[in-house]
């Protein structure tokens, strides 16, 4: 119960499996994001027919409403929101964090007021590790501090070592024996600070190992300039994971740099704004906006390459025709699209890892996205 | 092809099917409202699902947007909206007649402003047919006058009188063989404009009949009184469609008058509201919202006597906390749970006529709806 099983690689990148006590997952893996224990939009049974494998909720959100102890009285996550699969949670760190004005930092932990009431709260990281204990996932991530990318680099040390010292109360903290925990490297720009984190979390007993800090805000040659090095200065009998990432042409380049799982709420955000990605059957570009006129008579499928409810069922006139008219099965639809597209891209990346053509589809993906601005993404917070 | 199989009656209820070219339908039958081709937050293998067996678009609605040009050249409604099976059409009247302050009333047909675009269209009752058959559904409506229940008698025959020209020049209207027309009577809570009405139009050769300008603001009494005598106005060999009607309670009392098809916003509308229509075996009381804190920790499903994937996949209380946390999932489950208690319903009362018991179950549904005033609804527009 809770490794990870290396089984082949092609340059750095790895084909493997995780096992939890809800069944296992193949990496590379992708988790669609379910903050308030619901992927938005989907039902679980939708959810499964994307070929999801494992989802993320958000120990913040769930905390505070309903409570961990009504999520345990309902049967624990798992029974609460129907899904039989492996479930992670977010620590809460990185929701706490964004509270800026609300929120006071110490040795012990962080202070905050509850965005849906005002009340005051703690979160240690002892804390996190329970309340996430108390959800029932299968993996929890250690409670962190997430810094700005504008700190110095002595700002950005300081807070680091107190990162790591949470992740040591985080891993003493009493819990079931079917609970992975992972830890979480910080250091921002600094690949010192980013290999002072992989060399001490290396030496603690995680199941495995999770890169924070990148993609919150950052120039993406900076995010792309720390995945040169730092993926593979984690130890290659854990499982690696980038959080909060991103986008298809991100997936291929850190898949490419030795990454194993990853989580974003770019599908589901950007389908129910009506972006829709799609393969090159479909489109030279790799999204388009089924909101453009251009669209309004199209009697073709939103991507003939996919086989989502969205796309067997529907027209790309129709699906035009529903977010135009306000009708909430267009954001349904999209984000089913979006979330199966994501699957099928993982498929295809394990696929091309098992041939050694990893870096054939790394070139193909990062053709389609070259000069493509995906735009600035509203706040990654779902 | 197009036309109504008398099977069974038990008092002046009747057992029957309704046969279009896109198949049949067993009445009694509700069809859910799917406006602008979309039943809100259900996507149609989920329709399917629900035991549905004929929708319902508007007319007005889908002239406006995306306009019936474009319905025919993405293969018509059936492929649009992807759904094989009846589709019927109202046609577009009651949604003009409510735009008051921006309609002019004419023998010709009705002059308005697009509530989309403020520019000025004219809707007649050849129009009005020609729309449908464009759109190309299985059953249109003719156009009618839906005049307000506070017009003198003198005025409401007035009205009426028009509305039975109309319906002449619909029916003189050229159309696909295959497309079924509906006559629509008129004339208030008035039992000889009622008579006078059925008298008329049962002289025409419509498809079937439907009963116009009830649950449209009057008294419920008013409503109950009319059906007391109106539907056996109607010819015996012929659907009798009741429009906009409603409640559990409605309908049993209708279907016990000799009504065959009915439709209504009401399972949709209250289930994006919380509300949950359930069966004795969940509740004493016919509904209840899901939003009452009663419900936060209780992992029962929403009825236990329910198959659709909300009772199936989820408790009460994740269901609570979809609204509660204001997840989009909360109004997509409700709604399908909603439309399967209605279809069941009708498989209810249908096998209920079969069996002669069609009185026990009209006095065990009064009875659950005895004292309840289901409250004041938004307008039924959706």
């Amino acid at each position: 119960m809770n490794h990870y099983e290396f089984r082949k690689s092609d340059g750095k990148s790895r084909l493997g499996r995780y096992h939890t006590a809800h069944g296992s997952f193949d990496t590379p893996n992708f988790m669609p994001v379910g903050t308030k224990a619901s992927v938005k939009g989907i039902d679980t049974e939708r959810l499964f027919e994307t070929g999801c494998q494992i989802t993320l909720v958000n120990t913040y959100h769930l905390w505070l409403r309903p409570g961990a102890a009504t999520v345990r009285k309902l049967g624990g996550i798992h029974r609460f929101c129907s899904w039989n699969g492996p479930i992670l949670s977010d620590s809460g760190g990185y929701q706490v964090f964004s509270l800026r004005g609300i929120r006071k930092i110490s040795e012990d932990g962080v202070e905050f007021r509850s965005h849906l009431d005002g009340s005051k709260q703690f979160l240690s990281p002892e804390r996190s590790i329970a309340v996430q204990d108390e959800l029932g996932v299968d993996i929890a991530m250690v409670l962190d501090e997430c810094p700005s990318p504008e700190l110095t680099k002595e700002e950005m040390e300081r807070s680091l070592d107190m990162t790591l010292r949470w992740a040591k109360r985080c891993l003493d903290t009493p819990r079931r024996d079917d609970l992975a925990v992972f830890g979480i490297t910080q250091g921002g720009r600094h690949s010192d600070l980013r290999g002072k984190s992989a060399q001490t979390l290396s030496q603690m007993n995680f199941n495995g190992l999770a890169i924070g800090g990148l993609s919150v805000g950052e120039p993406k040659a900076i995010m792309y300039e720390v995945l040169s090095y730092h993926p593979v200065q984690l130890p290659a009998d854990k499982i690696r994971y980038l959080m909060g990432v991103g986008t298809p042409e991100d997936i291929v380049t850190a898949v490419r740099e030795g990454i194993d799982l990853f989580d974003c709420v770019i599908p589901t955000r950007a389908g129910r704004f009506g972006r829709a990605f799609v393969s090159k059957q479909a489109a030279e570009k790799p999204y388009l906006n089924i909101k453009n006129a251009t669209f309004a008579q199209s009697s073709e499928p939103l991507d003939p390459g996919c086989d989502c409810i969205g796309c067997r069922r529907y027209s790309r006139g129709y699906l035009h025709h529903l977010f135009k008219a306000g009708e909430m099965l267009g954001p349904q639809l999209l984000s089913i699209h979006n979330v199966t597209h994501y699957s099928t891209l993982m498929k295809r990346i394990r696929l091309a890892i098992s041939n050694r053509e990893m870096e054939r589809l790394y070139r193909e993906e990062k053709e389609r996205w070259a000069g493509i601005d995906f735009g600035a993404e509203p706040p990654k917070i779902e």
